[in-house]
């Protein structure tokens, strides 16, 4: 039992990570995705934090967990944070494998995105 | 000629800021694509602004300015900041076109490049 936990930023705005939370259950709702479970965690300014979901997953006998630091570029948050918060997850839960994965803007797919979007242009 | 602006938030990190401008080097560089200039500016703690490359793109000949907030999500700088410096551009320079694109977060392709990049696992 494999999953993905979404970790984004996280904002003031409640619409804002509305869009993060309906992200994960869109992508925990398909059927071919190479995950079992989707979550979405947040960094700042609301819950719940990367430590609630890895509890939940764990809860949930879930073996291996991905997490995607969901950023643009490689701040504080990507490269300090993050990292320290799935070290830390590590040692306590050590009959979990975790990956963590590169950040959004870093995957190589993301020019053709932004290609694709304005193609009709 | 249009251009393509992309907007990232800015970070104190220059390794940060960096990956986007290396974005937008990389896209102004693709031969076949819908634009034909690709520059980006920073929302904070690090120039170019949004108001120095609109000036640039102007001094060009740029007719035709898409303008993509290059944010995960729609907090303030989506909702408000943006799109306020782009209706002072609208003012400022009444012979460009501006298109306020979606924020990159609210691209319908996020969820498929999410799992292709994961799919071979």
């Amino acid at each position: 039992m494999n999953a993905l936990l979404i970790v984004a930023h996280g904002s003031r705005k409640k619409e804002s990570n509305d869009e993060v939370i309906q992200l994960a259950r869109d992508l925990d709702a398909i059927e071919e995705s190479p995950f079992d479970r989707v979550l979405c965690a947040f960094n700042q300014f609301s819950g719940p934090t990367v430590d609630d979901q890895i509890a939940e997953l764990a809860g949930q006998g879930i073996t291996d967990i991905t997490v995607l630091p969901y950023f643009i570029a490689a701040g504080s948050h990507v490269v300090t944070d993050i990292p320290e918060r799935v070290d830390q997850a590590r040692e306590r839960y050590p009959a979990i494998r975790f990956n963590l994965a590169q950040h959004l803007g870093a995957f190589t797919g993301i020019k053709r995105l932004i290609l694709e979007a304005f193609s009709g242009r």
